[in-house]
């Protein structure tokens, strides 16, 4: 009887040492996840060409609050950064209490919907990149991208940003699902 | 001491009956998520639009296919309409087996990768929809639903079966997460 207790302290205590290292592996994550997010809404809201050539009537200037696929972008990814930020505490507190489960499951929660947020943010921001790399012919839509060169190139690097942050987000999900499934 | 065993087979019959309940809820969400993607994937593959003016050069016509954006919408709701199909198998399975765990985790990284093609191909083509509809003067893109109305209508609409099945996947993966945190 004895012998089957301290097994079972052995297991527990096997068991917290692996939920911590879920933890620390879950702050990574995130710390990686704000980092890329924070690059991309800075990429996206700074950039801006101005042509050097200008009619009476028009400057033709380039800014990212032009379409508001981009501004959504830029708010999507500010957003999710400031979340990521205040999520480290929880993730921090779980490192040092291991068999915490309410926090665990709202923050899988709140995880999912920011996947959802920055998922729609990233893609809707791509079809547009996309249109102003290629254009579209039968809807008569101009390749931006033939003049703004460089407002181009910076709006397709700020996208990659929000994709690694996607990546992110989906392994702190099944990190998560992990590390509930383990506590009961 | 029997008291307690009894206790306990009392709590897992109970666990056991709310599981099935969760598993029945699985079961409802995604035939609603199928329908909803099938429906989506029909409707913008089914649409087009021919004017009824047209010049010595150019026939005036508009179809999915013409924008890259849906054609990956109608791919991705075909693809994931498919997946809902035969994950019907795994939900009937864990109504009948309600202490499988390997299946459900399985179930629930594909739901969150299924999640993830389908918001993306939801956010993007809302994305070129909106420019569809409203245009952008910096850009110099013209709202084509100006011309192609019952177009932009039958496009517009087939957004909404997408959004959906996403709000269910988002629903499906909290509640795999909250049936999987039950067992041990």
């Amino acid at each position: 009887m004895s012998k089957g207790v301290a097994l079972e302290a052995g297991t527990t205590s096997k068991g917290a040492s692996a939920s911590r290292g879920l933890s620390i592996l879950d702050l990574i994550f995130r710390i990686v996840a704000g980092v890329s997010t924070l690059a991309s809404a800075i990429a996206m809201a700074t950039t801006n060409e101005t042509l050097p050539f200008f009619t009476q009537f028009i400057r033709f200037r380039a800014e990212y609050d032009d379409l508001p696929t981009f501004m959504f972008f830029v708010v999507a990814n500010s957003i999710i950064t400031g979340y990521l930020v205040l999520s480290l505490t929880f993730s921090i507190f779980h490192i040092i209490k291991t068999n915490a489960k309410g926090s665990r499951i709202l923050l899988v929660i709140l995880d999912t919907a920011a996947l959802g947020v920055l998922t729609s943010a990233a893609s809707a921001a791509a079809a547009i990149v996309y249109l102003a790399h290629k254009g579209n012919t039968s809807a008569n839509w101009f390749a931006i991208c033939q003049q703004f060169n460089s407002f181009c190139e910076r709006i397709s690097g700020s996208l990659i940003g929000s994709f690694i942050a996607v990546v992110m987000f989906i392994l702190l999900i099944l990190l998560s699902g992990f590390a509930i499934s383990r506590r009961h």
